[in-house]
């Protein structure tokens, strides 16, 4: 039922993650709720240490920003990839070292250069304006930054348009016929030090034919800046790698991105004479999978069709509604009964839009059940807001038999954090 | 230039929101930020007192909690539509009272029916199931609801998909043929009292048609139900009035809306010889103009096509990457300038999807130049989220030359907010 999915389980009709009971969490806890197997994770982590032994591999923050999880990455030997100083500050207080940091971005400020070169660690550049601007500021403030290049290779990853980062069109990286020229101007610039290449062609993507393609694309590039006197120490292949959302659609592992990519980057750097650093940034292959949504259900409405709408809107879990996701759904106390009718799963939220599951084949529900989204652990909380007045829920991490809270949920006085009523309105 | 938007003008080449040099509020205070004129805020409010002078106006809070903005609104007489106890509890802080209150919503909790009934606030019912659980609770609480049913128009009101509320393949309401026996079903329930009908059937619609279409409809109901013995008392016709986002793209106002719909609500009021209070729930047309979102240019990058990176993305507007919407855009400090080149204006996030705007003509732009996002006061800080590690930015409302901060930003410590490592991790 649970695909290869070993954190999971049923028992006596109630799922289990690892030894807990996840109906019975949230009738404790209360929902929603983010609920996420340790050992899922430590176990995803070292699939990627066994596929790529000598590579190092970046956790994708925007995935997971949870400091608990991070700090298991960290454990684990991931570095990571951040995307803006809020990022930054979240890896190092999990304890990720600055030599495991790539910040990356298309729209840094002056700031935001400062404080990633005095932080000591690594960025990627997006574009020729970019290095302009951070070689001045490096020069201003009297501080040296370590550059990759983003490259946007112009690779399809056949993936949802709005993810798809490696296309000519995305606004992302530099064109792949500029870079070994880009490179050149890094090393007649002061206060900038390139050492490698960077991309990233997407997100959610299936198949390992692309990330071979960007491979080549990449080592093509190289080349290009060794023969013109560049030296690549890193070369970062960035992530994407899919997961199995749908019982139907399976996603390749990460020893078979391995089996794609890793005889092109061997050879090719063979070929070159140069022996750069590897680097993945992997996000949702870490810890998409590691996570359930558990939501409640506060009326079962039978109309044109049968609408669940539960407590979780995309406040919570905006996928669904942002990228047309599929999250598997399960009945978290009615986990082995047979499907009985079909049903539409809605949110709280104020609009059309607000689906989080279409035509699902569910056992028969009733308000108080509970619903486990699966695989929510990739831009999940990440992306959750306050729309309608929604507290952001709480977020637990499950080891064995024991659940811990790690982020508390908001309450709705969270709504007002930091706002006042201008005292000349008090009247 | 800014059309009927009179409190925006342009003075020596720098936008101005009444008084102040919105640049020069940038420079001060750091960008993103939102800054909402008060005038025009209560400039709106009295063009719907205008238009409906008899009618209730109830604040969609969802389009803007701000509780600077929600005290004005009070003070303007305006009610509030919340969805949520957290709505509840930031109108009441505002002081609108209870009985200018409707709580709808098609997703509520045993707790909500509760809390609501508690708070002595009216309520939308939107099913029949729904009904049947709060008669329960009320009966198990001895409390006590007065209702109105949301009632699905099946109207199709010309707008995006993910917002037309009243179609009848939406989550929304009661299907039109089903009110009456409901409303009679309520009579005979214990701990609900039936006072009215209610409908809303979409947002930013441009066309008054769909509205007299969903009051005749509304009319038809209240004939079923007033011939069934059932007592009107309060008709809402929810909210949904479009504003002029796109420079081609007039929009009615609430005069047109009223010329719409206030011949069939008093018509057929008469015919049936009742005499309810008529209800309106506008959000974005109160709101949507008031506000601008101010964001600096990071980076303008010349590839295949010119990017203007900004440090505002989706992050902290999300319409136009939800929902494909257009802002206008002005720069902040080149106000008077020509339009020399077309550039996609683009944010900090890690999507190709965070485009804020696309193909637009502006002048000649760089690092540090402030750009201005109109029409932002709906839909914008109330849908912005922390995704990718960013920040919610500051509000501030301008009244003549003051701009006072109503919200402050947050900082990189808010990412952490309620976040804890778990001890047995720290090894």
């Amino acid at each position: 039922m649970f695909g290869p999915k070993s954190h999971l389980t049923s028992r006596d009709s109630h799922l289990f993650m690892e030894d807990v009971d996840c109906f019975a969490l949230a009738q404790k806890l209360g929902t929603p709720l983010y609920v996420t197997s340790e050992s899922r994770l430590r176990e995803n982590i070292r699939a990627y240490h066994r596929a790529f032994p000598g590579a190092d591999k970046y956790f994708a923050v925007k995935a997971n920003g949870n400091l608990s999880l991070l700090r298991i990455a960290a454990q684990e030997g991931m570095g990571a990839d951040v995307f803006s100083a809020g990022e930054l500050s979240v890896v190092r207080m999990a304890g990720i070292a600055r030599d495991m940091i790539l910040f990356n971005g298309n729209s840094k400020s002056s700031k935001d250069h400062e404080l990633i070169m005095q932080a000591g660690v690594r960025m990627s550049v997006d574009s020729r304006e970019e290095l302009e601007h951070l070689s001045q500021t490096a020069q201003k403030s009297g501080l040296q930054g370590e550059i990759l290049f983003r490259v946007n290779p112009d690779v399809s990853p056949k993936t949802h348009p709005k993810i798809a980062t490696g296309l000519r069109s995305s606004k992302f990286g530099i064109p792949a016929e500029q870079v070994a020229a880009t490179y050149q101007r890094a090393m007649e610039l002061e206060g900038v030090k390139p050492v490698g290449l960077h991309c990233h062609i997407g997100s959610q993507i299936l198949d390992t034919a692309p990330f071979a393609e960007a491979a080549g694309k990449m080592m093509d590039i190289a080349a290009a800046v060794t023969a013109a006197g560049g030296a690549i120490e890193r070369i970062d292949l960035g992530g994407g790698l899919g997961i199995q959302y749908h019982p139907d659609s399976p996603a390749p592992t990460p020893a078979d991105l391995a089996a794609a990519v890793l005889p092109i980057f061997k050879d090719r750097c063979r070929d070159l004479g140069i022996s750069p650093k590897l680097i993945l940034e992997p996000g949702r292959s870490i810890v998409a999978d590691t996570t359930v949504m558990l939501a409640s259900v506060n009326v079962v409405k039978r109309a044109h069709v049968s609408f669940v709408a539960t407590d979780a809107g995309f406040n919570v879990l905006a996928r669904p509604m942002l990228y047309d996701s599929y999250h598997h759904v399960v009945a978290a106390n009615h986990s082995d009964e047979k499907a009985e009718e079909t049903v539409t799963v809605v949110g709280p939220i104020c609009e059309t839009g607000d689906i989080l599951a279409k035509d699902r084949k569910v056992p028969h529900l009733a308000r108080g059940d509970v619903l486990a989204f699966l695989d929510a652990g990739a831009y999940g909380f990440s992306m959750a807001s306050q729309y309608n007045g929604q507290p952001r829920p709480a977020e637990v991490l499950v080891s064995g038999s024991r659940a811990e809270i790690t982020r508390r949920a908001e309450d709705a006085s969270c709504l007002l954090t930091g706002q006042r009523i201008l005292p000349r309105l008090m009247k």
